[in-house]
């Protein structure tokens, strides 16, 4: 079996395109602007950050970093989140997770405005997903859809399967599966027939959190594999939580590095776009 | 195989004990007030609403309706229930649906107060169940948990089946499963091969609201079966979504009427429990 690669490379530059063009129409070339709060020392963040950098200069987005030291507070983060909300000329917020130990991160995200919420990790946003009302979605999750979408993957009624129920990747996708009318298992580490389970879907989106987690032998010949895990090797390199040798036996796969990483960034900053032209849009009727 | 019959009535008699109880220590005797917001008309509300009287009055509980005309608007209901939400002496608001054809329901719903929401259908709570931090959940949800729970059932690692993905029954047990570490599948009308997802479970909740929607035949010889569906039938009896016969084919089985029927009340009614033990904390420590 030929086994496609889903690259997120062409789908992200498809949104770049739209993304430059919304700009120019919606905002009229005001810049839109994304505080990005940043825990020092974390690996995982970096990486991120260096990407989000990267393309938001190639949209012409404005990227503002807040580095808090290692040993902030709960209270620190929150002082950066809730003077950025307050900010007219800022748009989006995101608070680079995981946060140190010591940081109560539920008590950090409940005071992002839900407008500039552009990771969608807000309780209004996230049941605004579970209402069927969707209006900012995690990143990853979008990332994950847009992947399916671009390569005409059929949901409607298709067995599907998320490995993880994380917050931001698990629940989301699933929820986002399900309002596509699949059917829809939600697998993790607790799961004692993954294999089984696997071999019956179609569709399988991981997000376990380990490594290589996933073999080929668990998935069904033929059915499309995206990977939305993301670990750092201690040489710097990222892998997922998929072998790449799944690639043999799927029908299309989206491996890492290369598939959902470069589309969550530009997904991200789809929602600070979104989100920058609702706000626009308020401050146009107010002014009006 | 010889089917036990998952009763309401015993777990539900265990938990009005409970709350007679709640009510004379942590309330002091305070008769906990609920709302009932009624529209004209409705035979599901009327059957509803009768078993919901009488368990309040054998609990000590008031309950208040207020019953609008057929024709009443978005803005009645959301009169009512603004009023009742400012009134300290109200510890719960129930509206019961469906609503009029010309009433906004999601409008109606928003203006509850998360504390006195007592059905768990707020956004506010939605999202709290879906970040793992339950506080008012759905009564229905409820009462299957607690079914689940009086019989001893494993759901760690086991494979479920929810059949239906409504946002106070199917989604939420989902969440509640998948909180209890078991494997959730969710299905519905578009689920193509139902009998097949069926039979790999060993516990299976419909709440589809499709009279009979589930055979004997799809079920896996000895699994757990939860019919959660309600269907008042022309000549005023009730049915599930479930052909009676499954309880030939299960370990366990909570028909319809007798099984989720006489606990969701109950499930309601200690959700205002909670509500008003909460609110008379509150306004005690504000005296104090």
């Amino acid at each position: 079996m030929t086994t496609i690669l889903m690259k997120g490379k062409p789908v992200a530059d498809a949104i770049k395109v739209e993304l430059t063009e919304r700009i120019r129409t919606e905002l009229r070339g005001i810049a839109p602007t994304l505080v990005v709060v940043v825990p020092t020392g974390e690996s995982e963040s970096d990486y991120y950050l260096r990407s989000l950098s990267k393309t938001a200069a190639e949209c012409g987005i404005n990227l503002l970093q807040k580095v808090l030291p290692a040993e902030a507070a709960t209270k620190d983060y929150q002082f950066v989140v809730s003077s950025s909300g307050m900010e007219s000329s800022i748009h989006g917020i995101l608070v680079l997770r995981p946060l140190p130990e010591q940081v109560d991160t539920d008590a950090v995200t409940a005071i992002i405005p839900a407008e500039k919420d552009v990771d969608g990790v807000t309780a209004g946003n996230m049941a605004a997903l579970y209402l069927e009302k969707p209006r900012l979605v995690p990143a990853t999750a979008a990332a994950v859809m847009a992947l399916l979408d671009y390569h005409s993957v059929p949901l409607k009624g298709v067995r599907a399967a998320v490995v993880g129920r994380s917050r931001t990747v698990g629940k989301p996708v699933a929820l986002m599966l399900l309002s596509r009318h699949a059917t829809v298992t939600i697998c993790h580490s607790r799961t004692v027939d993954l294999a089984e389970v696997l071999q019956s879907c179609e569709v399988v989106v991981v997000a376990a959190g380990v490594l290589g987690f996933i073999k080929p032998g668990m998935i069904k010949p033929g059915a499309v594999v995206i990977d939305a895990g993301f670990n750092v090797l201690p040489d710097g390199n990222v892998m997922g939580d998929s072998d790449p040798a799944v690639a043999e036996v799927a029908s299309l796969y989206a491996a890492v590095p290369g598939g959902v990483g470069p589309l969550t960034v530009v997904c991200l900053l789809k929602n600070l776009v979104v989100a920058a032209a609702q706000q626009a849009k308020w401050q146009g009727s107010q002014l009006a």
